[in-house]
Order: structure tokens, then sequence, then C-alpha cells
């Protein structure tokens, strides 16, 4: 007999879990579309070409290369960034520029599902592309800002800018990346182990520590304020210089307010020689990631989905194969009140077992039309939270359901 | 220089598409969710062992097989009823029964993509697991019906059951599935071919042809009445019988209304010896599959998608560097009221520049603050598809956006 299981790093999402992710990517899509970001869709499957060295070479190993039937070489969607320069080279003509696109689609990397890393994961990306002006970096933040409001979730955004860093080493910038994770005396020892003496890395480490603000970040700030979000929410951080290479400008990270770990939970900026790798010029862009599964934690940890994800309403009880008609005639009923009800599916089942499958699906309301109830034209309405039950008629009922 | 191209069958689906899909997609989850079907989700990836063998020979050939970094071989989704059932066999004590659920997730199959085929499309799925009730039968047609007229297709369901067909051999019935693709007599042919005699062909299309509609047949019609719906939509057809050998009762097609093609856009039926291959036990199961590239189509020929599909209602556009201010406060206050706004991202573009990125985007109003503009605190507003302008305050501005 076969194992039924599923493959290491990769998740099924049952009923409950499924319709928090829809809540969550809905909510999303409603902010991304009110500023005019528009959707887009990329196939799983690439040209091995289009993604290999894209991604450095860690991302050469992790990604999911294979032949397939007819000899190519292909590879699973690692990213969205790189398809999406694919795009931008592949339509120049038909897409307006600039182009602000969303993105939200599975991708896969083998990577170690020992680090709590999946290798099947959600990513959620809106981007501007073709634009160099401050007015998009602050509309990112304004569109980041609005998003996680609308969940609910109360954040604050580091900033930085990344061109007053560019005369330090990536190598050096990723350990000063950890001030706030680790004590600072350990990112002077890592710079050490770097290769720096004892003075060249505290003088490293405090010369980034001290930049004052630069007039770009203040710039952005402004515009952040004028777009009617409150300024004190972007918060200037001179050691936040986020790991990757390909920024060029603004740099950002999301983290809970209040939190002390400083976990980011998304982040983003400015890349502007990246998007135009396949049209073989520059093409300037800013954008963000969500981070998806982290923000999912933090909304179940904070308890932010609204209790009635639970879609059915309603149960309608079948009472015996002679009663079915009234069953589903009100079952019919409730649905053309635009009121989610579920009949139950077998006219033979006992009554008990028809209530414990609304108790398993959570389901808030249950309706019994037995003899008597048919002969009055009323039905019994039970509350599975409170265990209360009424006759009623069916007026009575919507009254009930609609409160 | 690398080609940018997308592989053989597979698509990129740009904004416009894509708002497309959207829309059926969110349409047919608020039918199905209206009958309390819950949404499932599973990896694209499954051990390669849980899917070979369970779609025949052909299957086995067009599957995406490979061997991952760990050494595993791993298959791409093929379909979604196969990990149906290794759901229903892993999660046995949690789901509750019947099982309702829907899933709409993409399927990889290395088909011929001459014959109009996709390698990458979207499968869109609706099962009741668990429940051998007619009324189960009866309601997935009730929901097939409900989700096709929500999109606004007139559609006629065919009917059958196949426990009347099961004396005949699947080879025969597959040529028989063809009468009113092809002509009677082609039919007869084509069963000659596959080895009966003139007079046994001739018989056994006859024998299936005259076929009276079973007792089954009715009552399924009866219930689907009493759901409220029309019973007429219901057309017994002896010689509908679905190619797929898996079917155990009841199977249907979908066709657009008056469309002499016979050109199903979908179907589906009972199949009680599928679901339980892992479980290993009988679990009988009814469901339908909606073809969404078919569906699209049909959509877009009968100009079902709504004109409002274009999210972005406003443009305001920035006059020069000193009146962004005014620009930005308007964007603000037009979202505020929850109409979907964009702002042109370069306070230095030409009007001229601003009006053709509208005018690309399909971008309804465009709304212009000048200096005499922002002196009166008023705003020109222009109806891209009118050519039409008037100068109007804010709330006078709302009024319009709201007709």
């Amino acid at each position: 007999m076969i194992k039924t299981q599923t493959l290491k790093g990769f998740r099924d999402f049952l009923p409950i879990e499924a319709k928090k992710r829809q809540f969550v990517i809905d909510t999303l899509k409603k902010v991304f579309e009110s500023y005019g970001f528009e959707p887009l869709e990329t196939p799983a499957l690439e040209y091995e070409e289009i993604l290999m060295g894209k991604y450095g070479e860690e991302g050469d190993k992790l990604m999911y290369k294979f032949e397939d039937n007819g000899k190519r070489k292909v590879a699973l969607r690692y990213d969205q960034t790189v398809p999406l320069a694919r795009v931008v080279a592949q339509y120049q003509n038909e897409l307006p520029m600039p182009f602000k696109r969303y993105q939200i689609q599975n991708v896969w990397r083998a990577d170690n599902t020992q680090k709590g890393r999946y290798r099947e994961f959600l990513q959620c990306d809106a981007d501007i592309v073709g634009s160099s002006s401050p007015l998009s970096d602050a509309e990112i933040l304004s569109l980041v800002y609005n998003a996680y409001k609308k969940l609910g979730l109360d954040i604050q955004i580091l900033i930085n800018d990344r061109v007053q860093l560019s005369n330090i080493e990536i190598k050096y910038l990723m350990s000063i990346d950890k001030v706030g994770k680790v004590e600072a005396k350990e990112v002077v020892k890592e710079l050490e182990s770097k290769g720096l003496s004892v003075d060249e890395a505290k003088k490293t480490f405090d010369g980034v520590l001290n930049l004052p603000e630069p007039e770009s970040v203040k710039e952005i700030k402004t515009l952040f304020a004028k777009m009617g979000n409150p300024e004190e929410l972007l918060q200037y951080r001179s050691v936040m210089v986020r790991g990757l290479g390909y920024y060029t400008g603004l740099i950002f990270e999301v983290i809970i307010k209040g939190s002390t770990k400083l976990l980011s939970i998304g982040g983003g900026g400015r890349y502007d020689n990246l998007i135009g790798m396949f049209a073989g010029r520059q093409i300037p862009a800013v954008g963000f990631a969500f981070g998806f599964d982290r923000l999912m934690e933090a909304m179940e940890e904070l308890k932010l989905f609204p209790a009635d994800l639970i879609t059915t309403k309603v149960l309608v009880t079948v009472f015996s194969k002679e009663l079915e008609n009234k069953s589903l005639e009100t079952a019919q009923m409730l649905r053309e009140k635009n009121i989610n009800t579920e009949i139950y599916l077998d006219a033979e089942a006992k009554m008990e077992k028809q209530l414990k499958y609304a108790d398993k699906k959570q389901i808030s309301y249950v309706i019994i039309i037995g003899p008597d109830e048919a002969k009055n034209n009323t039905l019994t309405v039970k509350n599975l939270a409170t265990r209360e039950q009424k006759t009623l008629s069916f007026p009575e009922l919507l009254d009930l359901l609609k409160k």
C-alpha cells in the first residue's frame, strides 16, 4: 500500500487554513487595486536559462530544475522578479509605463526545511517598473502601510538609502544588518572574522551607525506624509542595510510595532539595474515583497482573522424522506437571500449525526423541520454556540440571521 | 543575449486577461461557498508513486516527472482528484463527512499543443466525498447550474446513468459518445472498425440510442426541481456516455444552450471507486470539473465580462512639482471614498504623456489640478471615453463618480 504523505517542505491547506489564506490574499488585492496595481500571472515552468545565474550560486543550487519530455531544460519559478523582468522585455509595446503590477503565486526552492522554511510557498509582490521618481518610492511605502493597516496589523517601517552605503563591501553590510538581532559587540566580532582588524571593524561599524539621515530619506518621508500617512511610521535606521546586493536606493523593512525582535515581516526597495536584464537597457523599479507565511503567523498570533471566515451560516437538516421537500425549499429560500446554506445530504441520517456534522464544520445555525413545523409552516432554529433553540416563521428566521 | 520566451503550452496572463480570470474564479467561489463547499489546496509536487498509474498509460506519459535534489522521484500535479483521494485518506479524522470541497489550482500535462491544449492550465473542481445519496447528485447539478447562471451563461445539462451502460465495453462507448459531433453512420462505421460486424455495430448503437430514461435519472430530475431549479434544464441523453472509465452512476455534460455543436464546457458525475484508493475502502463521491479555458472562451465570445473590470477609475495627474501636493491630497481623498485611484508617478512628465498613460490603462476619468483650480479649490475632470471635461468642486466630483 502506498504511504499517503506530502513531500518535505510542501503543505496541504485544509479548508480552515485555506480560507484564512484567501482572506489575506483578497484583502491585499483590494488595497493593491485601490492604488491602480494590476495582476500579472507567469508560468510555473520557465526555460532554465531565463532563471539560471540570476539568484547567485545558492539560487542555482536550490532551484528545481529538470529536463522535460521534449529534452528542454526547464526550471520551476524561483521568485517573481526575474519573470517580471522577462515579461517587461517580452511585451514592451503592450505594457503601460510605469507598469504597476502585483503578483501572488507560489515559488519553489529546495531549501533546508530545518530552518523553518518551506519548499513551496506563496510570494506576494507589488512593484512599480519604469519610474525613478521618489513619488514611486513613497507610493510603495504608502501601499505597504495601508495593506497592513487593512489587515489590522500595527507596523513600523525601517528605512534607509543604499546609496550612502555603496562604498562598503556587501559581506560587511550583511554583518552590520544583524544589529538588533544580536549585540553590537558580536557584530564587530563578526566583522573581524571577515578579515578586518579590531580598529577597522569598530570604525566600519561606528561609521554606519552614525550616518546621518540623508536628504533622500527626508524627501520620501515628506511625500509619504503628503499622501495622508503618519510620518512617524517611517523610521530611519542607518544599520538596516538588507542583505540582497541588488538594491540601488531606498531600502526598507516592515516590523510589527513594539516588537523588540525587529523581526521583518516584509521588505523591499529600489532596484534600478535588475528589471532591464532581458531588455538590454536600464529600467528603474521599486517594489515590495510581503512575507506571506510570516504574515499568516503574525495574524494568527494577534488573532486578527475574522470569526465568520467559516462560510456556511446555516445547515438545514432533513427530518425524514417525507419531509425532505420542506428542507430543500427552505435551503433554496435562504440561498436566495444570500445566506450561505447547506442541506444535509442524506435524508436517512439520524438527527444526531446531522448535528455533529454542523459542529464539525462550525456552522452557526441548524434548522429542523419536523412534522409539527411542517404542519404549522414554521421551523426550529438552534444556535450551535449557545445551544438555544426557537421555533420561528421564515421571516422571523431571516431577522435572526441578519442580526 | 537570452531569448525572452515562454515554454510551448505555457502562458503569461497580462493584467487584462488576469483580471478576467480573477472575475470568473471569484464568481465561482461565491457560488461554491453559498452551498457550503470549502476550499482545499494541495502541493504542486507530489511523490511520483502517489500519481503514477492513476491516469492510465497516457497519463503516465504526459506527467511531468523528475528526480529532486534529494533523489526523490516527484511529479507535478496532473489533476485534482488523485490529490483529493490522498487528502481524504491522510486526514480522515479531521475532515467532516460528507466532505464538500472545491479546488482551483493549475495542473501540468505535457500534451500535444497542436490540439489547442495547454501544458499548464487551471482546473476548477467541486466534489462531494462520502455521500452516495441522490441528494448529492442533485446538489452538484444545482451548483453547476447556478454557477453558470451567475456568470451569465445559458446552459443545458445532458445527463445519463452509467449503470445502464455497464454491460457495454468502454471502447465501444467512446465511439457512441461521438453522436452529435459526427453523424450516426460514422459512429456505426467506427464500431465496425473496432471489431464488430455490421449487424452487431448497428444493434449496439441502436440499443444505446433507444435506452429509455432510467428511474435514477428521473429521481435526480425531481430533486433538482425541488431545489428550485428549472427541470427542463436537465436533458436525458442515452448516447452521452463520457469517455472516462471511472464513472459509476450519474454522468453529465454542460453545453451552451442552443449550441448545435454540443461542445462540452464542463462535465462530471458519480465515481464511487476512486476516492477510496489510498484509504483502502470504498468512498462514494460525485463531482464536477469546470473546463476553465473553454469557459473563458465562451464568456469572451458572448461578451459576458463586465466593462468595469478595468479597476482603476481615476488618474490624478500632476500639473507641476509645485502643485504636486494638491494632487496627492485629492488622490488620498478619493481612495478614502473607496474609489480606486492612481496618481501619475512623475511630477516632471508632460500632461500629454500622463493622458496617454490613462488611455493605455483604460482609466475612465482623469483629474487635472492646475494653478486656477488650485486657487479656486476646484478640479477639472475629463471623461476619457467622451473627451468631455468639467471643472468641479470635490463633492461634485464624488457625485459624478458615483453615478
